[in-house]
């Protein structure tokens, strides 16, 4: 045992269940298994055992051969689980994933995959609706990663603590990966005892920085098969810069933020900030940075490098969030200042992080990208054209539905291979929908925002497309509108007018031609 | 003052406020008005001042020229809200209706209508965001049923508690209808104080009995500029009647719920059970009747007449709900064993009853009926054709995101005038999403329940169809599903696969031919 390990796993029990070679546990594992695995976002996630099966299956070429059924609580590493889909190990997978491999997998059906909102996901497991087709109700095996084991053999996560504590809870066999390439986390985490309803108690969160947990988590150690040491840091990839197209979304953004606070529906510290991954995400946050908002709180589910100089400066005053998922780059000034980030940073499970009851309780502004959004207000977050899966819902419905801003924000158009503006991300219908027109309150495009709250769906589909809309689709989008209008009225049946034989016309062009722009309709 | 009335406005500084004529409240309404409205699916709302208003712009040929904007928790009473739009006199309206007139003139675009999460409605409204057009974030005047008025002035509702909390609170000027037509409701209601976010406090409930406020609703006296006796009871409708299609959707249900019982699942008295209006919600509160399941809980929106005999027996051991919306038999059963199902009841508001916090923390089972449900388990409740707006989104969305099971029922298929098989209410694709993928667990029509939990879209839309769709379309769905598959397949798209350009085909014929029934694809 390297002296390292030794002073990371401090409890004897699982001191004696250390194993120096990962390869030995193989034999374990069987095709068809059932297999959690901690990990959100991308880090935290199991890294020595899921690689030597990778490698077993590479070597004995069983590729198709031993796959399993695998469920993280987002997803896990995109080295890891990248290998596990292009050696076709995964069978099955919920409830959200990050890499091309998998989604290529997902897409081309070898992968039977279902997102679940993030908060809900961890008890639907633990009722057994995911198992029910198994004799019993139990996961075959978690592998989880930890930073240290106490003294009384609480397993304290990583950078990210996601569906842990359940995963945990429902495996037969547990393995531990203490990661001794990362700092101990002793601290950073708030991991309540959820009971499943009906004997579950209020979550008695009033405030960011209210713990109402321990901060590691604790599991039957006779469960526990093996605890391993894992040698690498979480592999991310760096940040997406900031353009000038998700600045101006930013400042549009900010204006509405001002405009709120300026008619007293806002406080100067705002509510409780959410907002998602991406450069546009980080504009908003750079936007944060430069405007005179201050003492700001975060309740999210992941923490990205923007907020790192907030949190530094005090702009931020606390942040919370279920994983701190950073760019390389981001990781190295963390754990660099780590005593001092550790007193305004908790990671709960995501259970906590994304419960509805906490976020509205908290009024949180949430913010996120959709794929698209509809005149009306209906937006995609998963499926492009319907059809072909991204990454998942995530938490974005947990977070939209119960906000008391909720905030969609994506550039007005994309490129296709033949136009600049081949893709208008204003449609006239959504090709599949996540969240509702009763969910949104604003869009925000590079072109403005627009405010829906108490507006009908044809009130606010003129808003949408003079506000967001780019100049290029404004005209068509009108149209349909006018002319859906029109035929929708001569069947008394105007609340929210389509016309179903033409909904997906700019939809079906960039299919048959590269481009959303049709020349009428 | 009639002594009647007298015994039910006990505090000084609301006799003196006693109207006898209703109509020289008259005067102090203009056209444009924000006004509210106490009432909930029909009941509990005010009556006198909104049919003097009626008579008023009847009698002086005042259509559309005294029109008012309208916000009532869910729908007001079905006479005075059909009047009111009969005589053009809703200018905007939400969250939520009943009444063909009212729906005429939302879908002829007389009405701005929107609707919204009904948990929402009333926190969104103190915000200020249906006001925001306002130069003062508040109602003009709040219309309220009562009936009785407390010595400590204490308005304890009627029939429905619903928005009435807020809408008093956000009323410049309050009128009090105190309905000495029902006995007096006081000890029947549960209200508490419930701060907006940020500073929310956990609603403390644990079990569907818990009491976490008073019996009645406070408001500033010098905001009530009357209080008037009204006369007649809720004029509501007879029941649905059970029909041969909801008992076998019914059956269905049941012996899901048995299977969820016998797998460990569900505890032999369920978990507390939130059911909408209708003859196949009727029906199956009739085979809970007939059931083995004891000690039943209820944790619902509205309490309609089925429950009434479960309740009398003990079968159900104690409801609750926002309103207790009966049918004229059933409310002279209930008025006059009262005191018997006062130990039974209670009336929250509904951002209680509603609340995510609390569907989630108890584990509600939801049941509601959709307009179509689509293949991939989205469902249209609001919206046929996607344009036509019928009631309104309602709770459903509240209880069907945060029950621990969320069932649909419909029939499978419904009459045309030319087939009488001319509708199927499984789809290809719904028309219009208010309950997503990510939030249905379990489908029930006539034929059977498809049980979704952990499926994968395509093994959904396997299920549905084979379990639930009728067998006059099961072999074009099926035929969709495939040809959709294989054209996903093409481009690397098959999550989730459909053909946009023939998605609404079904539809498209529905309104071209009078059937959904197609030849091909």
């Amino acid at each position: 045992m390297s002296s390292l390990l030794k002073s990371r796993v401090l409890n004897k029990t699982f001191q004696d269940k250390i194993v120096q070679d990962v390869r030995q546990l193989i034999p374990y594992f069987k095709n068809g298994d059932y297999v959690g695995w901690s990990g959100f976002t991308g880090v935290g996630y199991p890294k020595m055992l899921p690689n030597a099966l990778a490698d077993y299956v590479e070597e004995n070429k069983l590729q198709g051969q031993l796959r399993f059924k695998l469920f993280v609580g987002a997803s896990g590493g995109a080295d890891t689980e990248c290998r596990w889909a292009n050696l076709n190990m995964i069978e099955r997978r919920s409830p959200h994933q990050v890499g091309k491999p998998i989604a290529k997998g997902i897409n081309e059906n070898r992968i039977q995959f279902f997102d679940k909102h993030l908060s809900m996901f961890p008890q639907d497991l633990l009722y057994g609706y995911y198992t029910r087709n198994k004799s019993k109700n139990s996961l075959d095996f978690a592998m989880i990663e930890a930073s240290e084991i106490t003294e009384d053999g609480g397993i304290v996560p990583g950078s990210s603590v996601g569906a842990s504590p359940e995963i945990l809870s429902m495996a037969d066999k547990v393995i531990i990966e203490v990661n001794t390439a990362i700092p101990s986390f002793k601290g950073l985490h708030d991991i309540p005892v959820v009971d499943n309803p009906p004997h579950r108690k209020p979550f008695e969160v009033t405030k960011v920085d209210d713990r109402i947990g321990k901060t590691a988590m604790y599991v039957d150690p006779s469960k526990v098969i093996a605890v391993v040491e894992a040698n690498y840091m979480d592999k991310t990839g760096p940040n997406s810069p900031e353009d000038a197209v998700s600045q101006r979304i930013a400042q549009h953004l900010v204006d509405f933020l001002h405009h709120e606070t300026k008619h007293g529906r806002l406080p100067d510290n705002l509510h409780p900030l959410q907002s998602g991954i991406g450069n546009i995400a980080n504009a908003i946050i750079g936007g944060l940075r430069d405007s005179p908002f201050k003492d700001l709180e975060v309740w999210t589910e992941v923490l990205q490098d923007a907020f790192l100089p907030l949190l530094e400066n005090g702009k931020v005053r606390f942040a919370t969030a279920t994983s701190t998922r950073l760019s390389p780059e981001g990781f190295k000034n963390f754990y660099a200042n780590f005593d001092h980030y550790k007193k305004s940073i908790l990671l709960r499970p995501q259970v906590i992080s994304n419960s509805p009851e906490i976020i509205r309780r908290l009024g949180c502004i949430a913010m996120n990208t959709p794929v698209e959004v509809d005149i009306y207000a209906h937006a995609n977050s998963t499926n492009v054209l319907g059809s072909r899966m991204l990454n998942g819902l995530g938490g974005s419905a947990d977070f939209l539905r119960n906000a008391k801003l909720s905030i969609m924000h994506t550039p007005s158009i994309r490129p296709t291979k033949t136009d600049p503006s081949g893709i208008t991300c204003i449609v006239p219908m959504a090709t599949h929908v996540d969240q509702t027109e009763h969910d949104l309150d604003v869009i925000v495009t590079e072109q403005g925002f627009a405010d829906l709250r108490g507006l009908s769906p044809k009130e606010r589909a003129y808003e949408i497309i003079n506000k967001c809309a780019h100049p290029d689709y404004k005209p068509m989008l009108l149209d349909y509108l006018d002319l859906s209008t029109k035929y929708c009225l001569r069947r008394g049946a105007a609340h929210e007018p389509h016309m179903l034989h033409k909904a997906f016309k700019m939809h079906n062009n960039l299919v048959d031609n590269g481009t959303m722009k049709i020349d009428s309709w």
